[in-house]
């Protein structure tokens, strides 16, 4: 339906057409946090109107549906614009898939609005899947970063780590961009051996989960160490150390560790590990 | 190494920096295609110096090694430029996997010259591996496409598709860019679905390969097919049949069958599945 122009040139007039409006960076939900905002074009017609770019993001309940992009905040009658990330454990799961695909988008005609070739300005086609150069006619399509993430770990222990700009207490998996011309799981290898020093045997692909901050993908393993001395580097992460599963239920009792959000691949990976010790972590951890 | 300017500056004035020089698009190699050409600074300074960038590549055998841009060909002693698709099947495998990354980072050199946000120049840092907007200081760094490529197989049979641009007889896997918003398992069901009509069982991982084309991350799957009736939609594909292995055997022999290049993880994933019949298919296919 993107590629067909005249079906495109209807939809977007039709007046149970659906709006996912997005201001800068923020998305708009119900004051619960609980629900997108996704009005008719009949109940919200300045959502359509005021929007710098429409996207088509598919069929909701068989009306179109539009991801509207806005520069300031538009007029509402209900709910408000937030972070998606403030609303991560609250948002009901389809709404923030919803919304994740909104926001990257949004991210990626932001970051496309001239040609990365010769620095002219470029138009958005395809229902807003595409944008070309008004000057060199060069296309660009939306873009996803690669990222791996991993639970290092082995029958009685796993290896988390602590972003320099995290608080004390908070550790996660290890995670880190795909570079050009190494496979997933070179990269793995290399992120781990980086970040922490230890060295991993041959990972083994998990699940992967689409993250829109701003733009990634990631794609994760769980690896077994070979090694077991931890040198971090200072720079990705401010301290890494190994866990038992004892380790992890005290620090989620007395508030010393605090793990990713239920939500993320990162906390999916660890709970697999985790519950593979007959005590499901949903039932300790809080968010 | 890349975020060490001291130690950059100083290691590509070395006498023994080695240089992967591209032109354009192509790569510098032997000429009987076999080998990368990498020479010395001392041997070929010419290659250093008429480059529109360096990119640190890493160290080759203790030296440090750049990818060398030039738009035109410069002067060379021996070998010749070559489009990277023409050595595949006789190119080194360790070679090939030098060029192909000299040849993604180059690719994304030449496509963010200027700022996506504010169409400003932009220039280069972290010894090639980003890039900065002189006007904005939005910095940006090489983009890799994640890209699902999958093989649709049962005990007995596997379907393989044709692109509209491919000549009659040549078949390969299916494959697609993935979306933002969407797992890798999401993306191999969708671009199934939409390339074939086929339905799908949840995929499994099976492997991952860079391809420079221009700057893929191919992200490889097996899956059952739940349904049997293919029907394509001619943009994509012009047509896609099921294959048994004594089919594959039968066109690879009387030449009316031709598939992707050994080196490929097309080609990997479809071995992968025919090699369960007890011949190996390597044996059967020529190149």
């Amino acid at each position: 339906l993107r590629a067909d122009a005249v079906w495109q040139a209807g939809a977007v007039t039709r007046s149970d057409a659906r709006v996912v409006a997005l201001a800068g960076t923020r998305n708009l939900v119900d004051a619960a946090g609980q629900h997108a905002l996704c009005p008719t074009r009949a109940a919200a017609p300045q959502l359509f109107d005021a929007a710098r770019e429409l996207v088509f993001l598919g069929l909701l309940d068989g009306a179109p549906c539009y991801a509207a992009l806005h520069d300031a905040e538009p007029a509402t009658t209900a709910g408000g614009f937030v972070e998606l990330r403030s609303v991560l454990a609250t948002l009901d799961g389809d709404d923030l898939s919803l919304l994740i695909m909104a926001r990257a988008l949004a991210h990626w005609h932001d970051t496309h609005r001239h040609c990365g070739a010769c620095g002219a300005p470029t138009t958005s086609f395809r229902a807003g899947h595409a944008r070309t150069c008004t000057a060199c006619s060069r296309e660009a399509f939306p873009r996803l970063d690669p990222a791996v993430i991993v639970l290092v770990a082995d029958e009685s222990r796993c290896l988390l780590g602590r972003n320099p700009q995290w608080p004390a207490g908070r550790f996660s998996t290890l995670a880190g961009f795909v570079e050009p011309g190494e496979t997933l799981e070179d990269a793995v290898a290399r992120e781990v051996r980086e970040e922490s020093g230890i060295r991993i045997a041959m990972p083994a692909y998990v699940g992967s989960q689409p993250w829109p901050f701003p733009a990634s993908l990631m794609l994760g393993f769980e690896a077994r160490p070979l090694t077991d001395a931890i040198e971090v580097d200072g720079e990705e992460l401010a301290e890494a150390r190994w866990f038992t599963r004892a380790d992890i239920t005290a620090g989620l009792a007395d508030g010393s560790l605090s793990l990713s959000p239920r939500r993320s691949i990162a906390f999916r990976l660890l709970e697999r590990w985790f519950d593979r010790g007959g005590t499901p972590l949903r039932n300790l951890s809080v968010t």
